[in-house]
């Protein structure tokens, strides 16, 4: 029996989400699904399309970046992954973060190269962080010549820490010049996030066009949006 | 037997339009379906993705906010879907308003969050209404406090008493910081609008971007598509 | 035996290329199929959507504009075509007239509602014309007061007289806040040039976004590129 | 038994991901196979529709440019893949060009329109080529008379020369006033590289329109990331 088939299971399923939600073309993008109590994850394998995928060929990850199970390589951002994992998410909390999702989708990627983070202009965007979508700074040489992909995740830790903002609170990023990683309660969830991110991107910059002086939504409707699906009397949904 | 029957499978099949037209992600949209005789409505249930409703899911609402069928959650739109039928409907008119659409399509989000009402730049638009699509204004923290949904209900309501527009005439409105809504003689037909509106918004935006001073189409022209349409010499249909 | 089958034919495959091309919503769009020698045109019922049309339900007009087969009202916009086949086709050409289009696809009418003749850009533009696509002048209101769509083929009649176009040289046209309008000596060429329009409208406004002092092509290339495909010596196609 | 059957089909498949891809409606793009020890490459015929294909019509064609096989005629753009073929390929590497896609694609014609060579804003571009995608010039008018498809090659060539760069490192090109042409290993790949210009395009412009003064990539990142998937110790991939 495999230890790991329902993560790898749900990794594959939520791998088969990008290109059915048009998140990336080709290889362009990887979800992974996390198990915080055996602290390891499944990803997927780098460079292979989405329907050549298969539950085996997912490749299991532990925190300290051993591949545990899986024989092919995998995903050449597993080591962002396992930053986020090990730094962002919570284990202790009922709803830490158990997947997380990377994409070049074209409306993301346009804010992450203008290098802007995205301001809250609509309830949309409210819905679904009671923030602005923060963009990272661009890495440093060092950084960049030291372990590329492991200081993407900490530039995405450090953006977070610094703006003290939490990760169960806003679930998507930018990394500037790059592209967007959004999570999740679960992988499922992570992909939810990237497609929500795509949509708000597209939304903000069709909105800055028609009015370059847009304001942003006031306080207390971002707050309002916010509360009424993640708020303690939150009323959303069954 | 189910006396809602026939109300909840229009709500149901208006529903199901929402992905078709691609209104919506997920489930960021709603249409319901009202019955003026017996002053109730049939309205999606909160939360529901659009390939796991059915028929029987639907939810029945009167006009005093009462769940009288249904075994979810309505909407969290419910409170606006009810005051636009309870304020702006007039049930003894032959065309009264019988469908409410919701949805967070982009380009009439995108509208809605530069805040700007929809200027009558061509037939298109004026086919379906002869003046432009308004825009609210931003909801106050007094009415946000209160009760939201039922205040975005007064809001458009408001909205067309101060600017002296009947909702038979212009049946698309934007909500400021938020999107879209739309009504028509049918569920059908409010979904239709909803529709419309996205096109209208999207050709509008593309209009500005090639020519910021775009003038709008004359009167005279604006008042001549909508009459061969619904004025009393209707030419156009079967 | 209907002596206007393959007429009717030939309109309706047309006007099914309509939402199969995503050139239109809904109803928004009709193609009619002329046969010069008999002097009628075969065209869309008005208001009906693609999927309930049939070769039985296509509507034969003559010149002068009398129904002469069909028992449905004709497109609302059949005068603009029957002004058109009058007026600009020449049925003693062998390249004649013998099919218009008319959409409402979303870029052609951006240009139409900014009011502005599309110039030549690119190749794109010149292998199906070689010159900018003209914008008429918004129609006057005594005009629109006599007979709508009668005097708007009167406008696009003008248009291209007044700048001496030919139009079995320049295949499409768009009337200022309203729409495109294109042809061809088949219907269904007339579609084609209804899609050529479209994607070169996009295109240009494109073109325009990245650089709005963006030149237009030097005639030499305009011309080498228009006739290596209608020249005397044309070497595209079999 | 077809000495080409192998290379038509392989022009065939590559043909087929046109449509499949959006790089192209009706018949505007054409891939090519190419075989450097037999000198001779597969192409589309010219004006023929993509569901109209088989391996069968496709055309061989040497590098003089004679029709060793094949009844139909070859692309228009035959000459320029010749060209291109003839003096940007070096048989004698062993990633040596073996394929080159044209299309119409409309983010890719829109740089082209500009004249623009498309900046590297982003880890995309840089993980397809470290540099800049070049426009070319407009031809002259000397080169449009003599041979206008052979001298775009030609036009190619010398972007290529003049700014030094290698064709096997930077596998598209702009011609400008036309559109995109790009190469790679396989007649796929050149498909590959194609659709990557058009979505690098769209992402380009896009950046531009949220933030006309973006800053390129650091010139430290473009590297890495290039050489992650193409230098020496790449580790992208299986």
């Amino acid at each position: 029996m495999d230890p790991y088939k329902s993560l790898k299971e749900e990794a594959f399923e939520a791998n088969q989400e990008i290109p059915r939600r048009n998140l990336a073309i080709f290889t362009w993008g990887n979800v992974s699904a996390f198990d915080p109590y055996r602290g390891v994850f499944a990803i997927k394998p780098s460079g292979v399309s989405y329907d050549k995928l298969t539950v085996e060929s997912m490749v299991v990850v532990d925190l300290e970046g051993n591949v545990v199970d899986g024989k092919l390589n995998p995903s050449s951002d597993t080591e962002t992954h396992r930053i986020i994992y090990r730094d962002l998410s919570d284990p202790a909390a009922e709803d830490s973060m158990r997947g997380i999702t990377h994409t070049h989708s074209p409306y993301a990627v346009a804010w992450a190269q203008a290098r802007y983070s995205v301001p809250v202009f609509g309830t949309t965007h409210a819905d679904h962080g009671a923030e602005e979508i923060p963009c990272t700074e661009i890495m440093s040489p060092e950084a960049v010549k030291s372990n590329y992909e492991l200081e993407t995740g900490n530039l995405i830790v450090e953006t977070f820490r610094k703006k003290g903002k939490n990760p169960l609170y806003m679930p998507m990023v930018l990394v500037a010049g790059h592209g967007p990683f959004a999570w999740g309660k679960t992988a499922a969830q992570s992909i939810y996030h990237a497609a929500v991110l795509e949509e708000v991107c597209k939304m903000a910059l069709l909105t800055l066009t028609l009015n370059p002086q847009a304001d942003v939504l006031p306080e207390y409707l971002v707050r309002k949006h916010w509360e009424r699906k993640h708020g303690p009397d939150a009323y959303y949904g069954q």
